[in-house]
This record gives structure tokens, C-alpha cells and sequence, in this order.
């Protein structure tokens, strides 16, 4: 096994599809379809402000809305910014799971958003604590990643879901779910969507960063049509239009069926480096804790606080594993006297799609090594 | 002539290329050459955060600058809405010419900027104006676009020029230059840059949107390295990664050749169209003052005050004229007591390139029915 990675730096940094995904042939053929198409000239030209038409039109049809009721942009994060802006006044509070995506807390922050974040549990956050922090702060939003959550890889149950579109009901906020890595499930079933509980106060992003490429940013905001007709004029005054080749590239992939077989491609890559990190995580860190996601890109560990985690990446880079620091998953706690550094330090988010199980393996070894 | 062009709507709105001029199959190629090339799979992943670098190179090249001086993002405009937040706290003065480019003030205003228009003559900004502005209110940065001016066609003459960067040497502030246009000379010879003038103290902002296609949002700036590293930086916070594949076609359309031909083609449809809406204006509105560019996409006019200007956007759209309000290209007096109303009552800008010459005597025929 050692043989086989050698030496080489194993990188547990961020959610990377892997390389040999990519689909650069297909791609090549639906650009070239776009741009030679009927629609050549309308997708390298003004317009199509909200993205690019026949886009929002196609997932519509997927997410059973309107046109009107999509924003496609350049990257879901581009859209979680914009609509932060547009939802927060410098002050307001978001709550997020705790942890949570570090880019997304970063964002609401620099926004002027005081960033509260809701201890996630196996099966979601902890509705008492979230109650709580409702009727204490008055979030602007509640952001939550409900399948496969980044960086938990929880996925939140059927039940909490219900309780949180029950909340947003009884308090007057919005519910942001994003769900990137929902159609990425290697085993289980689908649970819905919060907007298939609560259409009027859900708003979801999605992007095609881990379904068909990253770099192609083609990311959207599914919301009612008078918050998404304000983004979409945010949208046009900030970067004037999102880039379409891409986006029209996007609906030839569907038309031609190129999207089932390479989602197809990708869970068959990814399945088995899930069961690679999963058994590895039980072999090498027997009893250390973690959820068993059945699907995306993460699975993540909190170290038993008795461990010294100080200089952890250090420690890491110098035995060839690169690591991301744990503190950025997490915002504020609720109670501003609650010391809460400690998990971030003991935290260890471990990005397993873009590693072959043997990189894998070797890679958890190594972690174990430190934390013995 | 009124039987070619018919009773349809004619659009004096906004910069927009000819459509026919937009090149479909040369890209088309470009984009099949490199998702297929040895970059494929770079241009399809994270990474190149502050845009390809291979056309960051390229750029490099051709302004004599390292490739750090350089981020692409996506579009020119979202690019100077980051080095707004970068530059700009609320409060802060911005200087533009008066009038401007109306997305630029807005966007300047949308970060908090308070911004003042310097009244710009037909060799460039007043220079005691704007020397007496810049005394006063220490602007965080001057706006201007030297070449083919948006809105008003005007050219900074080399004395200006070299007048501008004396002010920023004597007083301390960026000059932000906006040369989109400046390529599309149909004659006439070029003046220098700000940055070939003063390259410390000058961030040049250009794109690919007039000169290739406006969907494919190629924008980039160029400053100084610790600055551009900044920019970098934030947009990586705000939208992660810029889109690539966009980026690597503008690369391989330099490489094939295409982008000289491509302008060369440009400038051959565009020249007659600009000798037309100077020959109509000389015809149909003899004695209404206008700046005669030698390039670029737009004339504009001063109507004499005498004239009556109330609902001149309703009164042109009635007979088929459509034009843009012309008070957006106007930004605040330097002297707040000053009513500047007037002037963008009075202003109407005619951007000529996606009309022909047919089209455009026809147009400005039809103007000069509501304003004799």
C-alpha cells in the first residue's frame, strides 16, 4: 500500500472533484453545439441578466417553479454573497449549523452579518438551542446544508427538517439551504428538499460545481419571484451579467443525457472512497466519532479533547498531509461567554472524492500517527 | 432610406457589439481546442484564483508587466466593484468625469462612495476643477476613461494626460483608467496610457467586450503587485474562482490569430457607422455641439438649454426612438449648491456601433423632430 502512494503530500484540504472526473470531451462537444447553435449569438452577447433563459427554464421544469423564481450566476458563493447583501444590514445576525461552511460564514461576515452558530448533531441541529437563538436574535436567515453537510457530512433527518420549515413558519425569517452535493448519494434515500416543505420561505442555492465542473461557475438561487427579480437586479448592477457559454453549455449536457451518465461516472468514482475513508477512519482511529454520510464529499472527525491538537497542521504538513484548519468551520457561539475553541481545534474535515482509497487509507495513517 | 429601415424601433441605448459582429465559429473552435488541449482538466477545476494564467502571461506581455500585476475576473465591472470595497469606505469621495460611465457611479455609490463629477471639455476634465476637488475632498481615487469616452466620445488629449498624472504625484490617490474602447480606433493615432505615464500610481481596467463578445465577462486590471495580491484575494472570498473556460478561448483566439482579424473586421463595420452618426448630427442637428471621436461606440450631445427636454424618453420612445435617461451619467457637483439637473436633461448619448448607417440617419432624423 505505502509503495503504491509513496511519500507523495495527501491533501485533506477542500471539496475538489476529482481530476480524472472532469468531463473536458463532453464539454467540448456541447460548446461547440452552443456556439455554432441558433443561439451562438444570443449567449456572446448582452442580456439574459438573470442567466441564461432556457437554464432557468430547465430547472424550472427540475424544480417545479417558475423562470421567473431562478437566478443563475457565476457560482453559488457569488449568489450567497449578493443575497447577503441584500438580506442583511450590517448587525443582523445569521445563524448557521455549527460547524458550517467556512467560505459561507466568511461571507455573511464580511457582509456585516454577526455570524451565530447552531451545534449540529447527527441528525441536524439541536432544536432547542436553534429556538433559542430565533427568539433571542431574530436571524435574517437561518443557512443550513441539509444532505451531506459541509464539512459534517450529516445529513438532517426527515423529522428536523419538518421542525425547521415549522420554525421559519412560527418566526418570520428566511431558510437558505444549500445543496450542492444533494444528487451525489452513493446509498440511501432522498429526503426532501426544505422547499418541498416550505416553498415560500426557503430559498435554494445549487451549483454544478460537483456535477459536472467546477471552474464552469454556473451556480442558482431558487426563491419567490419578487426576492429573486431584486437579486437578479443586484445581480446586473454588480457584474452586469453572469458569463453564458458556460450556462448554455450546461443545458446541451442535460438535452444530450450526458448528465445522468456522468453523475453516473461520479458515484461510481466516489462510492468507493467513501467505504475507503469510512473503514479506514474505524481502523486506524478506533472510537473516535464521526457521521456516516451516504453521500458528497465529506466526512469529518472531532478528536477526543483529552488529544493535544496544538500545531496540528504543522504536524501534519511534516509528515505529509496537508490539512485545513478546523477553527474556520465555526462561527460564534450563542452564549458570547462560551469558549468554543477548542472544537475547532479538534476538528478535522476530511474531503475524500479527489484521493484514491489508497491515498485515502494512507492519508487517515498518517493522521492517526499524530493523534495517538 | 425610411423604406429600408421601416417603422421599427431604433435602440440609441446602451454599448452593445453588432450582433453579426460576434464571432460564433472562430470560438466555437477555440473552446473545442482547449477543453480537449492539455489544460483541459485545469480549466475545468478550482484553482487559478486570480484568473488563467496563461492569458494573465499574455496580458503581461503585451502591457510589459509581471503576471502578479494582473487578475481576470469575470467582467471589468464586477472587478471594479471589488477595488471599490477594497479602496472606498463609506464616506469617501470618488472623482469621475462629468458625465460618466452611469454603471460605474452606481456602482461607487452602491460601496458608499460619495461621488463628484469633474465637468469634462473636449480634450479631457477640467484640471482647475478638478485640481480644486481633489484639495478639497482627498478622493480615494479618479475615474476617468481617456480613450472613446463613455458616455461623451471624448479623448483625453496628451497634455491632460500628462496633467492627470502630475496631480497624483502631487496629491495622494489611485488614478483608476478604463480603456475598453481604446483599441477600436478607426483613426487617428493613440495617445499613451495613464499607466505608460505614471505605472505606481495607475490601476488600468480594460475587457474582451467589445473586442471579442460581452458574455464571455473577460475583465481584467492591472496595478500594482501588492494590490492586484489584495484584489485577489477578495474576489477568491466573493466568488471563489473566476470562470475558466471563458478565459482559455480568449487565450487560443490571441494564438490563432483570430483577435487581429477579429478587430481589424470590427473597425471595418464601425468606421462607416460613426462617419454616419456624425453626418446625420451635422445634417439634422446642425449647430448641437458633440465631441468627434475617432473610435469606440459612442457620440453624445448637449442640447442647447433653450431646448425643451421634459419627457424626452416618453416623446422619443412614441415614434420610435429608444434612448437612456441621460442624468444617469451624471454624478454630484463638486459645489452641492449647483444645480446640475439641467445637464443631464439636456444629454443624450447615441451608441452607433449595432446600428447601421441606415439606422442610424433614420434615428437621429427622428430625434431631431422632438428637439427643433
Amino acid at each position: 500500500m505505502q509503495g503504491q502512494v509513496g511519500t507523495a503530500q495527501i491533501l485533506f484540504t477542500r471539496g475538489v472533484p476529482a481530476l480524472e472526473a472532469l468531463p473536458t470531451t463532453l464539454l467540448s462537444e456541447c460548446m461547440q453545439s452552443v456556439l455554432e447553435g441558433p443561439d451562438g449569438k444570443t449567449i456572446l452577447q448582452y442580456g439574459n441578466y438573470g442567466g441564461y433563459l432556457p437554464l432557468r427554464t430547465m430547472l424550472g421544469e427540475q424544480y417545479r417553479v417558475a423562470p421567473e423564481q431562478i437566478i443563475v450566476g457565476n457560482g453559488s458563493l457569488h449568489l450567497q454573497d449578493l443575497l447577503t447583501a441584500l438580506l442583511v444590514k450590517p448587525g443582523d445576525v445569521v445563524l448557521t449549523e455549527q460547524p458550517s461552511y467556512d467560505r459561507a460564514i466568511q461571507t455573511f461576515r464580511r457582509r456585516g452579518a454577526k455570524v451565530i452558530g447552531i451545534p449540529l448533531e447527527a441528525d441536524g441541529v439541536n432544536l432547542a438551542k436553534l429556538e433559542e437563538a430565533i427568539i433571542q436574535k431574530k436571524p435574517a436567515f437561518l443557512y443550513v446544508i441539509p444532505d451531506f453537510q459541509n464539512p459534517a457530512g450529516v445529513t438532517t433527518s426527515a423529522a428536523k427538517r419538518q421542525a425547521l420549515v415549522d420554525l421559519v413558519e412560527r418566526y418570520d425569517f428566511w431558510l437558505v439551504e444549500d445543496v450542492p452535493y444533494r444528487t451525489l448519494r452513493y446509498s440511501g434515500e432522498s429526503l426532501p428538499l426544505l422547499r418541498d416543505l416550505n416553498p415560500a420561505r426557503t430559498l435554494t442555492l445549487s451549483s454544478y460545481s460537483k456535477l459536472i465542473s467546477p471552474a464552469l461557475r454556473v451556480g442558482y438561487l431558487i426563491g419567490p419571484g419578487d426576492l429573486v427579480k431584486r437579486l437578479i437586479k443586484l445581480m446586473e448592477e454588480t457584474i452586469l451579467a453572469p458569463v453564458l457559454p458556460t450556462q448554455a453549455a450546461v443545458v446541451e449536457f442535460h438535452k444530450r443525457g450526458y448528465f445522468d451518465s456522468n453523475l453516473e461516472n461520479l458515484k461510481q468514482l466516489y462510492a468507493p472512497r467513501l467505504q475507503a475513508i469510512i473503514a479506514a477512519l474505524k481502523t486506524y482511529l478506533p472510537g473516535v466519532p464521526f457521521a456516516e454520510p451516504e453521500g458528497g464529499f465529506f466526512v469529518s472527525i472531532n478528536l477526543p479533547e483529552e488529544i493535544d491538537c496544538s500545531n496540528l497542521l504543522a504536524r501534519a504538513q511534516a509528515i505529509g498531509l496537508t490539512l485545513t484548519n478546523g477553527k474556520d468551520f465555526f462561527a460564534d457561539p450563542l452564549d458570547e461567554h462560551e469558549n468554543t475553541a477548542h472544537l475547532g481545534e479538534h476538528f478535522v474535515r476530511l474531503p475524500f472524492c479527489a484521493l484514491t482509497p489508497d491515498q485515502i487509507e494512507e492519508g487517515v495513517k498518517r493522521l492517526a500517527t499524530l493523534v495517538r
